[in-house]
Formats: structure tokens, sequence, C-alpha cells
């Protein structure tokens, strides 16, 4: 199904305007279009991370030493316990030493946030994140 | 002298239109025209944040016990070793123990940041934060 | 009421140690118990903004152009609406044409959101945020 | 090489470290050492980012409809523009309409950023995201 388009008018002190264009020329923007469909959409997302019963898309990265005595299982441990929410993963040889584990996440928000704790505060993880993003649905 | 005002046009899906007026509505804007320079105003102060030299206006605030001894002291010396830079300052007490202070900073964004720095670096200093907005000059 | 104070080891590898020792003595600490005890701070403050209900400190700052007709009115009639929240505010002329306005907001964080949102999607404010302290209450 | 385990005390008010307690237990952290540790290395890779020649890893996200004109091809041109900053990819199928693209980036800060605007501007992409983290060397 095709979606339509539809346009509307902004209005902006033509000096807002021109600062506009040279920040989003400078970002690599086509147009002006795409740059505000851009700062709406993160809007959006950000909203929806702040409704707790939502679903949405969490990226997990992991840098650790692979060295560290348990780790690898303990990490393996987790993410068959959350297997449900755990949609892809992707690990990385950073170095000699260290890792990066990146884990896909789909679920509600706070099931998201529970897993990320749980992984982050594992011993041995030097570094841990939450990415938030979004399933793409709604988000046109 | 009065700036001229321009209006362009913007280009969306139906879908992520309707989304956007339903999150602006509750956030009480009175339409889309003013969001999206919201949007765009935002960016542009993040923006210029990035650039050290660049002047801005900073808020820091400090929460702190004035029981703790020589603070208030250590404070009061700070603020005026930076007096060019701090244009004012206002003092709260929150209850018997907790003083909220708010300093208004004008300069460039390492001084800022460097007066910052040491302002929350104060032992008794319990929670300090910098706010980073603009001095208004070229953001229409 | 004095406070007790208790002592706790940290065990950590030693390039951690002297990683962090450099930091914080950039970042003007006098020790590392102080910027500990910051970082700690920092931390339970950030989760306590997620509880809705909870009392919390907002630090709302506004800059504006004050020729905007009506705005001030509006401003006004907000903090007057919401006059159990606003427990103080600072004005400041940046130049000719910018205002910032500083309020200092005490509520529970839901209301204190509330009261953010109406401020700055208010026409002719052109940057507003929100600075999320802490009432000191509970955090020694 | 292994590391050698120093310890230091940190001293502070009972009622803060019993708050400090009943969180990292909340976040699942098996003691405070390794809680102080996150937050000190936490505090480091964020200072390391503002370094603009600093070589870090970055994640990349981007969701996207792949039913976007030309977008996989732009993706795929933009990648092997960037290929030696470029790591590893993974690709995931959201649903029907929706992609997951997650790219690893090595590189200096300011490169990483180059990648990312480009990226993330590009026509198509609904939410893009840069996660900030770190080699792992020098952070034990």
């Amino acid at each position: 199904m095709e979606a339509r388009l539809v346009r509307f008018g902004v209005s902006m002190d033509e000096h807002l305007l021109q600062r506009f264009d040279n920040l989003i020329s400078r970002k690599s923007y086509a147009n002006r279009s795409e740059a505000v469909r851009d700062l709406i959409r993160n809007y959006l997302v950000e909203e929806e991370w702040r409704e707790k019963g939502r679903e949405m898309v969490g990226i997990i990265t992991l840098v650790y030493d692979h060295h560290t005595r348990g780790l690898a299982d303990t990490l393996t441990d987790l993410q068959h316990h959350f297997h449900d929410l755990v949609i892809s993963t992707m690990h990385l040889h950073l170095d000699e030493d260290n890792c990066l584990e990146v884990l896909v996440i789909k679920g509600v928000v706070d099931k998201i946030k529970t897993v990320t704790d749980k992984l982050i505060s594992t011993r041995g993880v030097k570094h841990g994140k939450l990415t938030m993003t979004t399933t793409g649905k709604g988000i046109p």
C-alpha cells in the first residue's frame, strides 16, 4: 500500500531558514523536507521510549575482555534466558583482548531496559550502551 | 529591524504528519510552524555548543548543603574569580539544609565548561548541572 | 544531626585508576572520594527522574525576544497558573532583543514536565530547556 | 600481561551508601566495586569522545524501508566509500517493510561523525543513531 504524500507550509524568519540551510547542507541532507522529517521522527521515537509498554527495538553494545573468566558463559546464559527478546547478535574481535558484542532486542520498553541492566552490570563488561531505536512501524 | 518571514513547503507521508500533529497538540504547540521552528532551533543550538570558541549562555545549577564548612566561601571565591563570565546568580533555600544556586554564565564554550567543572567538583556540592542555551543572537 | 561517615574499598586495575586520577585532576576534584560520590549522586538523581510521582526540583530556562507581541503576558499567566510549583524566577536582559528567564520549579516529575512543555511551546520562545536536579533530600 | 589490581578507600555518608546499594542491587550489580568501575569507565569514554582525533568505536543503527527506491544502493555505496572505517555490518528484516542495519565503525571521532551524518541524512532512512563506545584499549 502506497502511502499518500501531503504537503504543508512552514513559516520562518529568513535568517533562521538560512542557518538551517547551512547546517543541513553540512550534514549532507538533500533538501529541507528530508531534514525536517528526520527531526520529527526523532522527536516521535524519543517520546515512544517513555511509554513502558510499547514495543520498540533496542541495540545493546558490550565491549569486554574475553579473558575474563566465566564472562562468555554468563553472557550466553543471559541471552538464552531472554531468547524471546534477542532477535540477532553480532560478535567482533576488536583486538587480542577486546570483543564487541552487538545485540538487537525487540520487546516492550520495560523488558529491554531489564535485559540491558543485567548485561551491562555483568563483571568484565567494560562499556555497555543501549541505543533506542524503533521497529519502524507507524514511522513513515 | 523587523525580520522578513518566509514560507517553505515540507512534504511528508500523511501518517507521519498525523502522528506529529498528535504529539505537538499534547505538547501544547499552537501550530506546526512553531513546533518545526523549535526543532530547528534546538538542532542549531546543539551544534553551536560543539564550537569551542563560540559565545554561548550556560546556566549552572548547584544543590548543596550550606552546613558544609567553607563551601559558601569557596563558591563565592570561584564566582569572583570568573566575575567576567558570571552575569547573574540566584540563591534559594530549598529546606533547612539544602540550597540551590543558579548561575548564568556568558562566554565562550570552553570557558563555560571550565567554570562548570570547577564549581561542580567542589566538595559539598551534591548535584551540579550545566544547561546549554543560547545568547539568542542569530536565532530568530 | 551529623551524618555518619562510612568507608568502603573499591578494587580496580591500576591502569584504570591512573586514568581516573588524571581525569578528575583535570576536572579539579580534590580527591577520589569526592569524584566517586559525584558519579554516584548523578546516577541516583537520574533514576529519581524516572519516577513520575517523585518530588524533584527542575530549572526551566527560556530565551525569547521580548518584542514578540503578547509573549510576556502569556508567560506571566502560565506562571501564575502554576504558582504552587514555581518557587522563584530570575529575568535577564541578554541584549536589546533577547531575554533569559530562569524558573525554579518544585513538584512531582509529571507536573514539572507539563509546565515545561507549556512554556517551551509558547510562540516566541526561541530556546527552552529543563534541567533536572534534586531537592537535595536523601542525597547526602 | 596480567594487570595489577589495586584497592582504594572511598568515604561516604552512610545514607548515600545505602541508597547506592539499593540502586545497584536493582541494576543487578554483584558488588560496589563493579558498579563504581562502570561509572568511572563511562565517565572516561564520554571524555574520550570529545577528542576529535582519538580512535574510537561507534555503532551506527539505521531503520529504513527497503522499498525506498535507490536506498539500498546508496547505503552500499556509502559503506564502500568508507570501507576502511566500516569493520562489520549486520542486516535484519524487522517486518515486511522495515530493515535494521547495524554498522560497526572504527576510526577517529571526526571521521565517525562524518560517516554517521552521511548515512543518517540519506532519504528513506527513518531513524538513525550513533552509539559511542570504545575500542576497549586503555579501559581495563
